[in-house]
């Protein structure tokens, strides 16, 4: 009789949160000492029914095919535990004889980690709980970046590229692109790398700077009389001046969180309002974390090893900890794996550095030279004949 | 002295209209009876103003890269010729000496090709002209498919899969997926795909059909109620029982087309009103034909294929056509191209065949059998095991 594991997925997915399941599942396979591989069904809410997915058995070209499947494959949910679901847990956790539990999330996950950890600490069981970072606003703290932003940033960066071509290839109307990422701008930063890429006037607008609106019109307006086309890039979470979002759809997620949205339709409005011209909105929201073609090789590849290494640290009778990446990127990218405490990113949320916002509406070279490498470097050239 | 040529784009781009300027330019490039090679800068605007980029020594690595590409890479305009306008064209003609006039655009663009083509005869000029068909709408007629159309659909069912997916695995909310199209439903057709493709249920709405807005929130109401997710795509330009659209933007574009949109964020808000279920509504927009990542590679070497065939078209002396394409699915895809009388095209409208539509929300197979050649096939299968 091996060690029975259990792996949990926690919120939105990303791109690549199923390379992570196959790693942990191919590392797992590959030790003598693992006996069971259970999945939650639908994450949290899976634990609590005592609804386990085997996937000892299940062939391996299945698991290789996690590599191009988006979403979770073994299916999320948003429940946010409270202190009365923690011995519902725990009993699951007894039930399936579970050794090595790898809950796989953002900063909500790593406190509900964290809290399961300290349980089974107090209750004496033998558990180990390792965090497997997983969010494309990459605001945990204390790793580097984490698994899935990459995805996301490139998605925002190239669909932002081709938007402006478009934008500039037919200059009739202001084109306002929204973007996810609530409270932290990186994703929306990537979306600047357009301004590079193409010969398009680009504006980008994110959370961490209170919007003024007239000046952010007469930007716009200035902008497209270059004539060059405009791309007008915003996170969906941008506040204005008095610290309200812009637009929000009026819902309330199960986090307790607002769900914004919105934003560009607003901004599209103003403009067409205000300044007279045309324009026009484009949100392709969870398209952003879940387009397989826009993955970037090096996140797929990165979050495949955070699953490997989660396994290998939980063998090791590691436990409390979530796997972080740390990275040098100079002369060339490298990156290397280290285990961090649950509770220095349990509700941490890292922000976006102020000072790589220029003129609160460009985004600066430094934060380029953090992202680029992430994102998968080998963006198109384009030939621009016009 | 070689007889010099020209080529403009009209209208809206298509992910693959540069690989039909790469098609001519090479084909011109490799015929010694060519001499200049012209493309009006920003369309019928540029030919206006006498604004032609000269593209005969352009390096051939940079005429490569028009196959990644998006948008107009001599830009693009949606101005329409009046009567006024056309002596002027054939000024610019007779100037840079043009002896091939090749636009590249839809039905409107067409039109325009065609009253070109009688005038110079009227006044008895040497041009030869020819239209390249282009048009994510499929809306053409006479030819089996239009260039752009594979890519903007194959964009459509890949994305409506991955948002499937995204809604099966956290069936949190219904998610609404909105996708170009004004008038024809072919692109939108496509997205029905998520359906085979997908364990989530999936509702398709396409502006043939006039939308029973009770009925579409009861059927809505149904498929969520059945626990694996929903996804509903429906097309820009979808009207309810009165025939008028459910929502638009309010703007007239510049050949007096209503510009639609806001079609999804309208279903979004009746889901969550009238049925109190949480919704979210996506609009990736022009993505849907600036993707490159999503391209279809039949798409795009049947576009250029288009383009050379236009260029050996003119110089054997041939006139007044449009090239077009025949094809052929069983046993396998096989596709041919020949030329048609541009008056049998010019502000004609393909319609998408009502019999493929099955119960207002669902796509027939014989869609399928059509499109699935043209998007290129290969579809990924999806690891899901919950």
């Amino acid at each position: 009789m091996g060690r029975n594991i259990l792996i949990a997925h926690g919120g939105g997915p990303t791109a690549v949160i199923n390379s992570s399941l196959q790693g942990v599942v191919e590392a797992a396979r590959a030790h003598r000492q693992v006996g069971k591989i259970y999945a939650a069904r639908f994450g949290a809410e899976g634990i609590l029914k005592g609804d386990l997915i085997d996937l000892t058995d299940v062939p391996a070209g299945t698991i290789a095919r996690l590599a191009h499947t988006p979403a979770s494959a073994i299916g999320s949910c948003r429940r946010k535990l409270g202190e009365a679901d923690y011995p519902t847990v725990l009993e699951t956790l007894k039930k399936f004889e579970i050794d090595c539990f790898f809950y796989n999330g953002g900063n909500d996950s790593m406190d509900t980690c964290h809290k399961v950890n300290e349980l089974a600490k107090r209750e004496g069981l033998d558990l180990r709980v390792i965090g497997i970072p997983k969010t494309m606003d990459n605001d945990l703290d204390v790793t580097d970046h984490c698994p899935g932003f990459g995805s996301a940033a490139r998605y925002a960066a190239q669909s932002a590229a081709e938007l402006a071509l478009d934008a500039s290839g037919l200059p009739i109307h202001v084109v306002v692109l929204e973007l996810m990422g609530r409270a932290a701008g990186w994703v929306t930063a990537a979306s600047a790398l357009a301004a590079r890429l193409t010969d398009c006037q680009v504006l980008t607008y994110l959370p961490e700077v209170l919007v003024d609106e007239d000046k952010m019109l007469s930007d716009i307006e200035a902008a497209f009389a270059k004539g060059k086309g405009l791309l007008v890039t915003v996170s969906e979470g941008i506040r204005g001046l008095d610290g309200k979002p812009l637009a929000d759809t009026g819902i309330v997620d199960g986090f307790g969180h607002t769900v914004p949205g919105g934003t560009a339709q607003y901004v599209t409005e103003q403009i067409m309002k205000q300044l007279g011209l045309k324009s026009r909105a484009e949100k392709p929201g969870l398209l952003g974390r879940a387009s397989i073609p826009y993955i970037s090789p090096l996140d797929r590849e990165e979050a495949y090893a955070v699953g490997r290494f989660a396994l290998e640290s939980a063998l090791k009778g590691e436990s409390g900890c979530m796997v972080a990446i740390t990275a040098e990127r100079k002369p060339v990218y490298s990156s290397s794996l280290f285990l961090t405490p649950l509770q220095d990113v349990a509700n941490v949320e890292k922000k976006f550095p102020l000072e790589w916002i220029v003129d609160g509406n460009r985004i600066a070279d430094a934060f380029f030279d953090y992202a680029m490498p992430l994102m998968g470097g080998d963006f198109p050239e384009y030939a621009l004949l016009r």
